[in-house]
């Protein structure tokens, strides 16, 4: 950020009063702005014993597989948004179900929240930000061409609780020497 | 929005290419402008059958009742925004506890999220936010002198939780004509 998007003068980076961190700061209008994490919502959309994967046609990670996820809009809940993602990535028909994972991204100021979801139909569309789909047991996930680490986890946290046979809620964060460490 | 934060010329409000929705995009460099819900953290701070609430000495809701709480910060974890929030706000020493709860509030695009937590002891001291501290028992909470819908939800929670012996996850949704429905 380098100009005030209320006023177009440059703007400052600098402690505004009361505050402990720098803030973009604009001396000519006095506006203060923010930058805050955002929210990344996804599914993992269940078939029988498969789960539907989709594989990127977008930067970051082009060609590489991912949970259907995206950044939340402003104006709709984290149940509509991991939904409205599915639809938009896969073009699939889902009953939404609980929220699994929630991992933090501190590097990237994003935090990602998986919820599970029930496949209704076969019937798979993808969109423009999608190569193909495919449905892929546990021993059928490309491990060593997923996109994201938050996807690894949240697959590897849903194999190992649907093994035991009970599904938690998983906080976890993904961090430079930071253990992968989650919570049931 | 007014000007492009990337080099100060106008921006419009447009749908891009390959979107669904309007963005504010300049059309001097080229850079689409997002804007995306924010998070919003914070604690219920347990001492023995107690509850501490902090008085706002800001807007919005100045001299009403608060959990502490507040916009998370850019390259923190949730868990460390809630407890940043509490320390800043009530100057507490807590231990975190369990995500309680997270509930949406489409309106504002905010996505408010509570944890449980232990007062590790009585020694206060309220930052420039708060006006007062105040343990509270259930009887004694402030209900008509609550901040905030998502307090009010998250505290009615705590209580019932409290009652049946067993905390849970809550997710809710605060919005016009929409019950404040809550999954356990």
């Amino acid at each position: 950020m380098k100009f005030c998007s209320h006023c177009g003068h440059p703007v400052q980076l600098r402690i505004p009063p009361d505050d402990a961190r720098e803030r973009h700061c604009c001396s000519h209008c006095g506006a203060v702005h923010y930058q805050n994490p955002k929210l990344v919502l996804g599914t993992i959309p269940v078939w029988q014993d498969k789960i539907l994967l989709c594989r990127r046609a977008i930067e970051p990670r082009h060609g590489y597989w991912t949970l259907p996820a995206g950044f939340m809009e402003c104006g709709e809940t984290i149940v509509e948004g991991a939904q409205r993602e599915t639809i938009e990535e896969a073009g699939v028909d889902i009953t939404m179900g609980a929220l699994f994972s929630m991992i933090d991204v501190p590097r990237i100021a994003q935090v990602h929240v998986f919820f599970l979801a029930q496949l209704n139909s076969l019937h798979f569309n993808p969109g423009s930000e999608t190569l193909e789909t495919r449905l892929c047991s546990e021993a059928e996930i490309p491990w060593d061409d997923l996109a994201f680490q938050t996807v690894r986890l949240t697959l590897q946290r849903f194999f190992a609780d649907r093994a035991r046979g009970a599904f938690g809620l998983h906080q976890a964060i993904i961090a430079p020497g930071h253990p992968a460490h989650t919570t049931a």
